[in-house]
């Protein structure tokens, strides 16, 4: 991956101020009009894990970062603002001037998270707080639900080579950079997106598409040209007829010249075990043992497993929609709630969305290099284990500078390989990962209740 | 809505020369090496609707053309591409120059589009074509399949207001910003989003979140504090209990003040059902005949359609999730193939993935303002019914300026009411809606693949 990437790639331009619902901006006036300007806490986490999954992998916390240093209303939104006839000039003036200038603590990108631990807590004052909900829920989600499906991709391959196809099917081009960013941190090996390529520093791949096999009359001639282009390279063999197009695509690359190498075949349809079993025993046959195989074509992590579980002599897999949407689970539950307000403990009773009240803390225990479980106490307990929430932002400002790529994709790579076998494993886990809550915290929780149901007989 | 959006809120700053997949380089170059500068057409379709649909709503052409009036390699992008050692300095200089010249025929936005049909047909030097697949894959999806999802919504709620409460879930902000404009065009009433409110000139709407509520020591106060500063507002009420909030927000209205008054309560959790009709129970005891009951929290079209059947006194509904990441189908089966090059009728002969040859034309045609079904044809041919495709790009410039939201909201209002009733429901329509291809258009295939096959031999 290149050092560094253009700054002007980096921007993040639809992250601004008014990236916000209406509600926040009518709160944070009533807050002002009450004269409340005290200190809030707000958590981001996740009630529970889609159906298939065993762990979520936080991403997409340096784009928050990012926005949040730099957040400000533009005069030309404030004067949308004041059109909506809802403010009171104070409150626009007020509005001019806003910066974020809290305290954010956040479990380090590509770190498997569970259901109810934090992946972010948000400490500012209530109208700051407030006033970056959608933007931090929309900016984790993003990347968190991209990356936790994409770590399946790459367990599933068990050490082949996953590429990232997937950018025309991902939601805006937004989703497909950030995706592949979120891709990348989670291990797949490259994307075929330029522009993704570019702004992160990721490997590129890419040969051709059936359109270039089909804008020649014959495939052999569309074999040749690009050989000729390309003398070392892939060729996509499924156009018309795949156990033909490999022949083909071998006699090709031995006509064509001394310096042409047919590095790889791509099969992108059909039954893939077979087709790849047929393809493989005739370059074989050619000599051309070290000729790859690329699988694509709709594929997903239980497809790429079962292929490997069949033995199908598949050298890399190419993933589209099943990944860049995330496809069997294309949200996260997550929330954004308010825990904690002027040092008192808020939680929320409603039926089915009860809430941990307070800032909190998650302690990862080990034995022997793997996770034993995880224990969610308040921010300022002592617990056994690794903290995993670390202060990342101080009076709106960084603490550290971003990390690199790289060095997020390796500790998701360490933290991935310290879960226990059945968590990274396709299949659900049962049971499920041991998550418990400390006993300090269930006793601040159920005192926080008995207030609330006090008050509010 | 504003009639002019601000022009500076506009702009798809991710929408670069570099969205492409590395392959469309590759290819380009492999184009300019063999010297096939011909002419393409390439066809945007879908082969199939996802399970539960029965039409797509087409949208996302107005950035499509925007983006490619437009699209041109910045120096530091061609310093990028040079840096990957793929290219020649001839064929990075000719990218230099590059600019889209070619022509667009499409469906207007709003409009209901099947399985097989295209959506857009780009015709230009195979170069170009080429290069923008990827661009115009992502952007065509993104807004139609929420759109899409959206038409769903709002026949759900069967003239019920429906508002968009989920920008905090989309992928990423440009999704949730195009996705507020997607579903204003299908006819979502108002989003909460202020950015998609200023950027398309939507109506935006919001009131109060369970924070609000909890940032008070009981909610009683927290009620009274925001009716202060929106004396005619909606409450939340589900926060503790929903029958106790709805009395607390009912005695708050009262108490504080003569201009007050309780526009509506929202239910945001528990049976809806049950608590929309004890609310509306106690709202009427009270006299208040004209407050309305808002409902949300995780609601889908099937929830909607459910609640509405069974008779849940439920004014309006607030969708989230289920739209924003059109949570049961967030892709669309959509590709980009080649039916033409230099005259000659191009086809896909994959096994499961035959493509139909040659640009093309969509006939609908009427019955006492019903439509009863489409014909697929060769371009240049006539039949009976309405022609769904025109030509919007010429020489690479709109042939008209944009349509504004409101009129493409009019025309997919008008169109989704010509639908067969069948074909409206959100349950599956069986049988489909007829979807034939013409006589001319089927014996131009099959002369096609026996070309194709004689000379695969």
């Amino acid at each position: 991956m290149s050092p560094n990437p253009p700054t002007d790639a980096t921007r993040t331009p639809h992250a601004s101020a008014l990236f916000a619902d209406l509600y926040a901006l009518t709160m944070m006036r009533a807050y002002r009009d009450a004269g409340m300007r005290g200190e809030a806490t707000f958590s981001l986490f996740s009630r529970k894990l889609p159906d298939k999954r065993n762990f979520f992998l936080a991403a997409g916390l340096d784009d928050v970062l990012t926005a949040l240093e730099d957040l400000h209303f533009t005069s030309a939104e404030i004067d949308y603002l004041a059109g909506l006839g809802k403010f009171d000039d104070g409150f626009l003036q007020e509005l001019a001037g806003l910066r974020f200038t809290g305290n954010v603590r956040a479990v380090a990108e590509g770190t498997p998270v569970f259901p109810n631990e934090p992946f972010i807590e948000v400490t500012a004052p209530i109208i700051e707080a407030q006033w970056v909900e959608a933007l931090v829920l929309n900016q984790i989600q993003l990347q968190t639900i991209l990356a936790s499906k994409a770590a399946r991709m790459v367990l599933a391959a068990d050490g082949r080579r996953v590429v990232d196809f997937g950018s025309r099917r991902a939601h805006g081009c937004e989703a497909a950079l950030k995706g592949a960013r979120a891709f990348s941190l989670a291990g797949i090996s490259a994307t075929s997106n330029l522009a993704a390529g570019r702004r992160y520093g990721i490997e590129t791949i890419g040969t051709m598409a059936h359109s270039f096999i089909q804008a020649f009359a014959q495939e052999r001639e569309a074999f040749a040209a690009f050989l000729r282009s390309y003398p070392e390279t892939v060729l996509l063999v499924d156009t018309y007829d795949t156990p033909r197009g490999v022949a083909r695509a071998i006699a090709c690359a031995r006509e064509t010249g001394r310096e042409t190498r047919l590095a790889g075949i791509r099969l992108d349809s059909g039954d893939l075990d077979s087709l790849a079993r047929e393809s493989r025993r005739l370059l074989d046959k050619a000599g051309m043992h070290d000729t790859q195989i690329f699988a694509s074509g709709g594929l997903d992590e239980e497809e790429i497993s079962a292929l490997l579980e069949a033995g199908a002599p598949i050298d890399a897999f190419g993933v589209g929609t099943a990944m860049s949407v995330s496809e069997d689970a294309p949200a996260l539950d997550i929330a954004y709630k308010l825990v904690a307000y002027e040092g008192r403990g808020v939680m929320k009773l409603s039926s089915g969305k009860q809430t941990l009240p307070g800032p909190k803390q998650v302690f990862r225990r080990f034995a022997d290099g793997v996770a034993q479980g995880d224990r969610i106490t308040q921010a300022d307990e002592c617990a056994d284990g690794l903290p995993l929430l670390a202060e990342v932002m101080c009076d709106g400002k960084r603490v550290a500078p971003p990390e690199p790529l790289d060095t997020i994709r390796r500790h998701a790579s360490q933290s991935i390989a310290t879960l226990p076998a059945p968590v990274r494993a396709i299949a659900r886990a049962d049971p499920p990962y041991p998550v418990t809550i400390s006993r300090q915290l269930r006793a601040f929780s159920a005192e926080t209740e008995r207030i609330l149901r006090a008050d509010s007989d």
